[in-house]
C-alpha cells in the first residue's frame, strides 16, 4: 500500500466507494466524476504504475475485468457503446498515479465528445521516421 | 477475414501500412491520423469485434503487446506519457469495427487535450442505482 495513494486508500476501505467488482487482485468501483453516468474504473489492489511497470499476468487481468464491466455496461445500463481508456503520466492527462482503466458507456446523444483531432505527417518519410523508432526501440526490449 | 473490412485488408497486405510489430496473431501500426505524431495501433489479425465479444486469450495478447508498444514509445520516441485508448460502437466514436488498442505518446506541451470533463450525479443514491445496475449485470454473466 501507497499510503499516500488516494485508489489505495479505497482498497483498504479508508475512503469510501460505490464497488461494482472485485476479488482478491482486482477492484471495479464508480467514478465520482463520471464523463458519462455509469463511467466505471478498474484497478489492482496492488499499487502498480504505470502500465508499463505493471506486471503482465496483472494487466491481463485486469483487461478481461475491463471486458466484463463493458459487458455489464451493456446488458445492465443498456448502453449502446463502451469507451476504454488508460493514462500514464501527467502529460497525458494521469491525475491518480495507481494505474487504472476507465471503462465508460455511451448512448446515443449522450452528449460527450472526447476530442480526437488528428494531426497530419509533414511527409511520408515522417510517419516512416517515427515507425523506424518505434520498431527499433521494440527490438532493444 | 472480413473482406469490407479497412484493419483486414490491412493485415492481408492489400493496403499499406507502416507496420511496427507483427507476430502470427497480433499486428501494430502506424495510425495514419495521429492525435499524436507516433499514435499506433494494435489489432489482432483476426477479425473480432467489439471488446465483449473478442476472446479473452486475444485480449491478453494485445494488453501484453500494449504494454510493449508504450515502453518503446517512452524509450524510442521519448515520450513522457502514453495514453492507451479503446472504443466500441458508434457512440464511442468507433470508427473501424475491428478492435484496435490506440497507443499515444505524450510530451509535456504536445497541444493535445483529451475533452474530459466529469459529471455530477444528481445524488449520491444516482450513484448507488447506476452501480447496483452494473454489480446486477456481473452477477448474471
Amino acid at each position: 500500500m501507497n499510503t499516500d495513494c488516494v485508489f489505495c486508500k479505497i482498497v483498504a476501505g479508508e475512503l469510501p466507494a460505490a464497488r461494482v467488482y472485485e476479488d482478491t487482485e482486482i477492484l471495479a468501483f464508480m467514478d465520482i466524476g463520471p464523463v458519462v453516468k455509469g463511467h466505471t474504473l478498474v484497478i489492482p489492489k496492488t499499487h502498480y504504475d504505470p502500465i508499463t511497470r505493471t506486471p503482465q499476468a496483472m494487466l491481463q487481468k485486469l483487461i478481461v475485468a475491463v471486458q466484463r464491466i463493458a459487458l455489464a455496461h451493456i446488458e445492465g445500463l443498456g448502453a449502446d457503446g463502451v469507451n476504454v481508456a488508460q493514462a500514464n503520466g501527467e502529460s497525458a492527462g494521469q491525475i491518480v498515479p495507481h494505474i487504472h482503466f476507465h471503462v465508460i458507456p455511451r448512448f446515443a446523444n449522450d452528449g460527450h465528445s472526447f476530442n480526437w483531432t488528428p494531426r497530419q505527417y509533414e511527409q511520408p518519410e515522417e510517419m516512416t521516421r517515427y515507425a523506424e523508432k518505434i520498431r527499433n526501440a521494440l527490438q532493444a526490449q
